[in-house]
């Protein structure tokens, strides 16, 4: 390493002339430019902050990005991307400048907002707002769980920090209230949370509309909070980290005064800087005042040499594996599982646990669904360690507390977590569990609030995480409780999310085989769609071949002249309208389709020996008509709810919405008529 | 009224044998009992509050239901909806016994959760946590509004209070810091909430995830905070509102400490209390302990008179007509200006408006719908004083502020509102302020971040409130930003919500029609869905009749092989394909279909007339596939997107894509071939 004597002052001093924030800002800048879109304003404004933790203070290996036990960095504010990616080609990672030229053009590792598994390095994707600073509060509680599951005395193999970085934007954000007050809650003494008090966002001055005592609220959830931090001193920045290390029972806050786009002579302090390029004019300013004399894209071998972390993350890691050989030696067949856990592989004992959870689905007979979830939960649960997750204040009721659980709160390697009544929050933190590694995350609500949840299930999707979300009380069956709580469109609104597996099993069995493809999927999430009310199991054939075919033949006459499909709760009016229809002399075909996913992944033919193509087909299904109308086709029917429910007992709602045997045989009648 | 002299002493003192609460517990056992659901818990424990306040100090009128200067009264935590149909039936209003009796059964007025339209003296509906303190903002911030527009010296017509009941759970989710943040930098002094601090959730004790100083919290957002009330000592709780009532500078939060349930001598205090009937036993013994010897739904009439609201209310409500005349004398204009924008009705000027503002689009050429969308709020804005919205931190971003506004912050009066990064807080701040009467708010963010919002538009859709959701960058098109901020799944996901209007307009013109038709439908919200690219603009042929149609033909030549259906920015696509075809000799029909509700609400030859059902159909939008399925048919196809996007330059993605000319022109030619 040759760094200049004037440079090792400025470690301590900073300034605008400072080499190495110099360096980020500029690649900021340059990037930004040459992409003529971005964001350069949050970089240039937390290059000290960023500079002092990346440097001295994140345990990572830039040529090892995988490292289990390398501290977590999210950049919840993720349209500052350019200070990431500025970070990681610096201090080196598999990220040359020519990724951060191609920044934001197609198929580059320098997409416009981070995104996980596109860059090394990248834990999280961020951009919409508040989730990073949830995917840490995961990725916290994941370590100290792992940490509780795996180390033994003298042998300290999980022990990391998770540090975020966030703006104005991520705290206005209701998941920030979720998500801190939980991590508060929680203890979670290795999360650290840099605050970017700018006083900017995309509007203007937050004054107007953010007014918050930011430190007073982050105490009142049992925060360490740090305050008065000049976001732009190298060493009032390092006393703050110091201070944020020592505290190991409580996360901390560490509020640093800052100036967005510093370094911006007439733009910086003003929101101009957030989310535009520059310009040249300025940018040329931006040099001379940093005493930057390099052209775009070039940064000196002193400088890089001043931030290249490869040798000491080297040391790190090495040290680290060298404990780890220690480990294993000690405790092989712990060293084993945690390999395995961290790889996110099933355990041997899998097969035997679905083989279990559908043997105990069967002796359970006519269960709701959620009951059904509940048990394939507890089978599975007892195979698999790594299953952690809860509820937002419905343990009792979506049913995801089993005899196996035992809460974080009580246990810190427990698996339960009591989420309180934070949907969104919730569902982010998962995201942060399965980041982490070491755990399948599963979470829970009633199905009417994953529209709280929502934009945290599409980033389980985005980033394929395996996450189940079990989504129970699915349709107008939920009775009484009424419209508030009767979901509708959400079925279908889950299913249009790209990536998402949607399962709505017609009973225990089917929701046994739906928990064991969400536990065996490993590129993507999962939800699992249950009912609050009890439905009779249906005949076995085609439960196997479900994960591949996401359909199965319940009644199939030889000469159907329709064919009935139906997934979940209507699964068990169609066959009982198939029933009463053929006593009348009206075959007709019932097919339980628990994964549209499943079903329309395979091909044509695969499909129409499910679903012939050559007679009339009517679907069943208790929520919005629309999606379905390409199955029923011209000749077909939909029969389902475009509408708001009611507040009215279960059997009320039924009939009331033509959801029984006898609307259904009619309908089909109907239908066969009018084809003949 | 005849008061025993032990009742009035009971009024300053409580006590579970104080007649006046007995009957709102016994009327809420009984009610839950009989419906063998419900939530006896919350009502049990807020009875002391409730008598408080709906007895002395809440301000209506029960026989006037709509008196426009009544105080506003929220019920956040709607599950516990017995508590108010127990204060609506005793006070006067027009809920007799028998509806208490039918509570939970089909088609009765007190259904599951407090749903607004169905029950006189319900203000909105609420059980979705949260919200209900965010439909409170709403309404205090329309108070605010409204009484700065039309109260004059010596004539103050606007004068009245929001109170809000809210529990443990309300607190919990983010909507809650979103809303009481905004609401503490507005200073909406008129806004009083009190907290059911219970500490019990569903789950059991709150403090094993919900340990947050809620005081110091809620002081944080610059609240007055009333601290250690007991909850059931009328004396304490009268106080306090005294307290609340004098800050007029700031909302104030009375935090009640409580005990769930309370009356029930061996579930109170605990969970079993919240959710489900108490049980016969129970319940008698409830009804010992507060010496309440009358059957079940049995009130005695000297308790009623205790009760009766009617004549305080008749005495408010005269006083308020005689000082409206008053007003009406001195100012005749602005009295009936108010009447109007009470009553919801439209200005006169609104179609002069409405041509203002086609005129205006067809001058301004091709530019992006959202500039559009700007252009038209502003001629609308000129007519509509009504109008009162803005963005999530993103006014410059989705054009929602123009050349009319002013900020609510620096001028009471005003019409815009900075709402900060609080995309689902706006929302429910939107459905208060429409709730409230007197405006017709818009509220806008990015099309991806309408996730973050989706339960507040359902209950938009669900209240059928005229709020008018403005969604802009609504596709691949956004470009660089990438994955996190590409709408995919949005614009069909939000068209399965029932009653919400869905507008995706091809160009300026088809924009200002379809901010008309938000505006002049009375019965929902509507989402204007915006482009961030120009457009250019279509031929006017249909524009008028688009809100009745949702549809028009742009190329029909009479020899027509096929139907292009196109929406939005894909409109262009698809008329620039037909005009490659027609050049080829194969000529297709193009139809710009912007709202999808209104087309399908049509008679079948209507819709036929525009979509000939015997010619192939290809569908193009630019987002998922599954719901247009249908109108394509099995020899149609549709042009989406099932996956996610990239971050690149727009005119990459639209290639990458097949978004382009040649690529439609390709498959109608493929389609036209198969069909042929």
């Amino acid at each position: 390493m040759t760094m200049s004597a004037t440079m090792e002052r400025q470690d301590q001093q900073g300034g605008l002339a400072w080499p190495v924030t110099a360096a980020l800002r500029a690649l900021a800048m340059d990037a930004v430019e040459a992409a003529k879109s971005g964001h350069p304003g949050a970089p240039m404004g937390m290059a000290e902050i960023a500079a002092v933790l990346w440097r001295s203070v994140l345990r990572h290996d830039p040529a090892d990005p995988r490292w289990p036990d390398r501290d977590r960095f999210v950049l919840s504010n993720g349209h500052a991307s350019m200070l990431l990616y500025g970070l990681l080609h610096l201090t080196g990672y598999d990220l040359p400048i020519a990724e951060l030229k191609r920044f934001r053009q197609l198929h580059s590792k320098t997409p416009g907002h981070p995104e996980y598994g596109m860059t090394p390095g990248v834990e999280t994707t961020t951009g919409p707002l508040g989730q990073g600073l949830a995917n840490a509060v995961g990725m916290a509680l994941a370590e100290k769980t792992l940490a509780a599951q795996f180390n033994r005395p003298g042998h300290t193999i999980v022990d990391h920090r998770t540090f975020v970085f966030m703006g104005d934007g991520c705290l206005m954000e209701g998941i920030s209230h979720e998500a801190a007050s939980l991590a508060g809650r929680l203890g979670l003494g290795k999360l650290i949370a840099f605050w970017d008090d700018n006083g900017i966002s995309i509007d203007g001055k937050v004054e107007e509309w953010f007014a918050d005592d930011t430190p007073a609220r982050f105490r009142a959830y049992g925060w360490q909070v740090l305050t008065g931090v000049d976001g732009h001193d190298p060493a009032a920045i390092a006393a703050a980290v110091a201070l944020a290390l020592a505290a190991t029972d409580r996360p901390t806050l560490i509020c640093c005064r800052t100036t967005i786009g510093r370094g911006a002579p007439t733009k910086q302090g003003h929101q101009d800087t957030h989310g535009a390029p520059l310009g040249a004019e300025e940018i040329a300013r931006a040099r001379a005042a940093m005493g930057w004399t390099h052209p775009p894209f070039h940064v000196p071998a002193d400088v890089y040499a001043a931030w290249d972390c490869r040798p000491r993350g080297k040391a790190l890691s090495a040290d680290w594996a060298t404990r780890f050989a220690a480990y294993a030696a000690a405790f092989p067949e712990l060293a084993a599982e945690f390999e395995r856990r961290l790889a996110g592989d099933l355990p041997e004992g899998f097969a035997a646990a679905a083989d279990a959870a559908l043997a105990a689905e069967t002796a359970a007979g006519s269960v709701a669904t959620r009951k059904a979830g509940q048990i394939a939960l507890a089978a599975f649960a007892k195979a698999l360690p790594e299953l952690i997750g809860g509820s937002a204040d419905l343990a009792h009721s979506n049913l995801t507390i089993h005899p196996g659980s035992t809460p974080v709160t009580r246990d810190p390697a427990g698996n339960q977590i009591f989420f309180g009544v934070r949907e969104f929050g919730m569902s982010a933190i998962a995201n942060g569990l399965a980041l982490h590694g070491g755990f399948v995350p599963f979470v829970a609500t009633f199905l009417v609030f994953s529209d709280y949840a929502r934009n945290a299930v599409r980033m389980s999707a985005l980033m394929g995480l395996r996450v189940v979300y079990v989504f129970t009380h699915d349709s107008i069956a939920v009775g009484e409780d009424g419209p508030t709580h009767q979901p509708i469109e959400h079925v279908e609104s889950l299913r249009l999310i790209p990536g998402l597996d949607v399962w709505r099993p017609a009973d225990a069995a089917e929701t046994a085989v739906a928990w064991q493809a969400a536990l065996a999927r490993r590129d993507g999430p999962t939800a699992l769609i249950l009912t609050r009310q009890a439905l009779p199991p249906q005949p076995a054939e085609g439960l196997a071949d479900l994960p591949v075919t996401g359909a199965r033949v319940l009644v199939g006459p030889a000469d159907a002249v329709a064919t009935l499909v139906a997934t979940g709760s209507e699964v068990r009016i169609a066959t009982e309208a198939a029933a009463a229809l053929a006593a009348e002399g009206v075959p007709v075909r019932v097919v339980s389709m628990p994964c549209v996913e499943r079903f329309e992944a395979q091909p044509a033919a695969a499909r129409a020996a499910l679903v012939p193509a050559d007679r009339p087909v009517v679907v069943i299904e208790a929520g919005t008509t629309r999606g379905w109308r390409g199955l029923a086709g011209p000749s077909g029917r939909v029969i389902g709810l475009d509408r708001f429910g009611e507040s009215a007992p279960e059997k009320d709602l039924l009939k009331l919405f033509g959801f029984t045997a006898a609307a259904v045989a009619e309908v089909v009648r109907e239908t066969v008529g009018a084809a003949a």
